[in-house]
């Protein structure tokens, strides 16, 4: 019998999850069966396995209200906010911390091949439905009106953690990815990412052959059955000029979401041939709600997350949120087949896919003395590392004042990333493990790997990684 | 009988290179075999697994002059330059292409303890020689007179290469590192290295905590009986004035190898506990003399590599720098038990290492439609990747004036570098393997990685890394 190990069986992801909630419940009744008592929590404390220690989930599990819940939130057009995050949000679902929740995202350049990103799908057509009459989604972006294109992710949330008040820490595992298969039966079993190398690329001003400047979008196709572990290039096209159905032209991508008319396009056949990506599917936007506006373009990446376009936000890794305002607010978007360190040209591969998560709440007041107390900004965890994500400005909606929204596009560096998480890391091995300042510096040097995570997003990120079995020996 | 593995053998040195040279004589003859012709070399040059293809290395091999042989060059007073490249230095060594040569380096920072870096090593003891009345290598810099300490890294050889001329590409195989044993008994089976967080560390004037500015020099201690695969520190102290034997103060750290007096320090001991710090052996400095000038400061990086300080220069990988002066002039120098990317104090685990490399020239003339074509900046080829060398300025010396060597060092920024490395890595994707600039770009996005070498080498630096298996498809 299927134990959510058959992907055939046709009950597959209920018995998945059965299985994991299983797991969870006896990791729980594990750790509340005097497994701190005795001695073994401060043992994988100091082997640093995770941020947070036995004691701490002890603590965070005994708030609970009981055994954790399963939650599903498909993407449609009443389910998604476009292009923002906002602390005047609806939830979408409320959850408990401890529960599970399945979400799905949708990417806002599935309107570049429609055919292969939307048709057929119910969510993905609700969602980028435009008519002279009808916008399935009005706002678009963090602007007044019609929002501008000021932020162009479609978010799927907001999620609401029940208790979660400001100065509380929001842990998110990330169990499973899968991406969101195509709809259109031309195309069964396969699923469909597209990348635009865009006006806000890195390299739009500094090109070398062909007319210039020029925005390129590449469709790939990922495997959506998991037997292939890469993506390939399908064709791709030079931007032309689309019309949208206000009857407004846009010469360049200046709107999310516009619908790609291909009998004007020429579409390229054959590129990249024999090229194989390796997928890295994550979520390129992942975060709270800040405290510091009503509407905050999903653009650039802040201190509550949002945008921060590190690969490493997939599948296994655990990311370390501080919470702004009350119930926490969570939104996930902006699904990425795969990106380079740096997201050069704009995009990634932006390729719907789904997520499964489980949400836990650790409370201010149980935070003091551990690596979670204090914490002002996006901390990751992967398998084996743990990476602080530096920002030209930490919380720029905070540090440029009333028109940071705007300021932040034309005062981004890498240089200013590279100092914020040089900071950050530091932060972490003083105050996480312990180290003083010198001890810090010193291993940072010899040992912490600093990568420009992206320089495309107005708020130019830089990371900080730490393999944890540098801490290892701790525990022998 | 010993292969040339078993390390206990007294000729094991020996057994070892009979081994490799062996190895080469049967790969040679291998290519030569009429390999080319079987449509072998076709099929893997399109894999993509060297930059140098079947067919390249079947020509450059005809060129050497029969079988490679073998070459020391111990490092002494007599073999090291310190602190510079320069297109005057007579060779050290000659070699033919395709020829070994194993490689003694020594740290500058070995008189940061030299009772557990140069003590009883009478290499060692010869180069960092100083007295009123002797300085066992005189000039330590670019500078004049003694050098200025405007450069500090002690650079074994130059080594030339017979027949390499301005214009050819010189490929470095680097095939074995070790770490230089520790010579004094007290001390057998361990090697040593100094992190040195120095007045031109990015941390220096962005302190916290204790005295502003400080500097701290921790010494690690590294296996090298090679039974550990990581460093631990013994001990760190706070940098206090050192007088030269000259009777000039030192107050910080402004010329290279002056000799700590351990009497005047504070050894903190317990530091670092129970860290365990990977460790990446590899050479911090090596490259060709340049040819812009006759004395160039061995800190900033430039087009014929030098101080790249990028840790993935080590055992396994190969390097292919454009030769600039007759003879190519290959030196070695800063040796690195472990470094992170961004070298962010200012200096890695800097500890004396030996490494074996192969030589092999190829000449402009067979260059033409190769990967290896007008290649204008130092290339690294690791067994996974193939990764860019981006600088603030590509080649500083030509790009600033007569004044380069003291503008560089106000001018730097990881932006500018980040820019470089783009510009590089499109150029590869587009000349080496042929890609459209569309194409290019859109996988630069999607599938390379960027990282900050160096921010603290005057030329700051930014590699964009590409696994060779994205293109292992176009064999298929």
């Amino acid at each position: 019998m299927c134990q959510g190990d058959d992907p055939t069986c046709s009950e597959f992801e209920r018995h998945r999850l059965d299985f994991r909630t299983g797991m969870a419940k006896e990791r729980r009744a594990f750790l509340k069966s005097g497994f701190a008592a005795s001695g073994g929590a401060a043992a994988l404390a100091t082997t640093g396995i995770s941020l947070v220690s036995p004691a701490l989930a002890q603590v965070s599990a005994a708030r609970a209200p009981g055994e954790p819940r399963m939650h599903v939130l498909p993407a449609n057009a009443e389910t998604v906010h476009w292009g923002y995050f906002s602390r005047t949000l609806q939830p979408r679902v409320e959850v408990e911390s401890g529960d599970y929740v399945t979400i799905e995202t949708l990417t806002h350049h599935a309107n570049d091949d429609a055919d292969r990103m939307v048709k057929g799908d119910p969510g993905a057509e609700s969602v980028f439905l435009w008519t002279r009459e009808k916008k399935g989604v009005m706002r678009r972006g963090a602007g007044p009106g019609d929002g501008g294109g000021l932020g162009v992710h479609i978010c799927t949330g907001p999620v609401a953690v029940r208790g979660a008040e400001p100065g509380d820490v929001l842990e998110v595992r990330i169990l499973d990815v899968m991406p969101r298969p195509c709809a259109n039966p031309e195309y069964k079993g396969l699923a469909f990412g597209s990348n635009a190398a865009a006006n806000w690329g890195f390299h739009y001003k500094d090109l070398l052959t062909g007319d210039k400047p020029r925005e390129v979008v590449t469709i790939y196709e990922v495997d959506a059955r998991g037997d292939r572990n890469w993506a390939r290039a399908v064709y791709n096209f030079k931007w032309v000029p689309v019309t949208d159905p206000t009857g407004k032209v846009h010469p360049t991508i200046d709107y999310p979401g516009l619908p790609v008319d291909h009998t004007k396009t020429q579409r390229n056949h054959g590129v990249l041939k024999n090229i194989r990506v390796p997928i890295r599917p994550h979520f390129g936007t992942m975060g709270l709600a800040p405290k510091e506006a009503d509407f905050v373009n999903s653009i650039p990446p802040s201190y509550t997350g949002g945008n921060i376009d590190n690969w490493r936000i997939g599948k296994g890794a655990t990311m370390y949120y501080p919470v702004a305002v009350p119930g926490a607010l969570l939104s996930v978007g902006d699904p990425h087949a795969s990106q380079g360190d740096s997201e050069l040209c704009g995009t990634a591969i932006e390729c719907s896919l789904t997520g499964t998560f489980q949400l836990i709440l650790h409370k201010r007041a149980d935070l003091g003395g551990t690596p979670l107390e204090s914490l002002d900004f996006p901390m990751i965890e992967t398998a084996e590392d743990w990476v602080m994500s530096g920002f030209s400005y930490p919380n720029y909606l905070a540090d440029l004042g009333p028109d940071a929204q705007n300021e932040i596009f034309a005062k981004s560096s890498i240089d200013l990333a590279m100092r914020d998480a040089f900071r950050k890391m530091r932060g972490f091995l003083m105050h996480a493990k312990g180290l003083t300042e010198d001890e810090a510096i010193s291993l940072m040097s010899i040992a912490v790997d600093f990568g420009i995570t992206q320089v495309v997003d107005g708020n130019w990120g830089v990371h900080a990684i730490i393999k944890k079995n540098i801490f290892a020996g701790a525990a022998s």
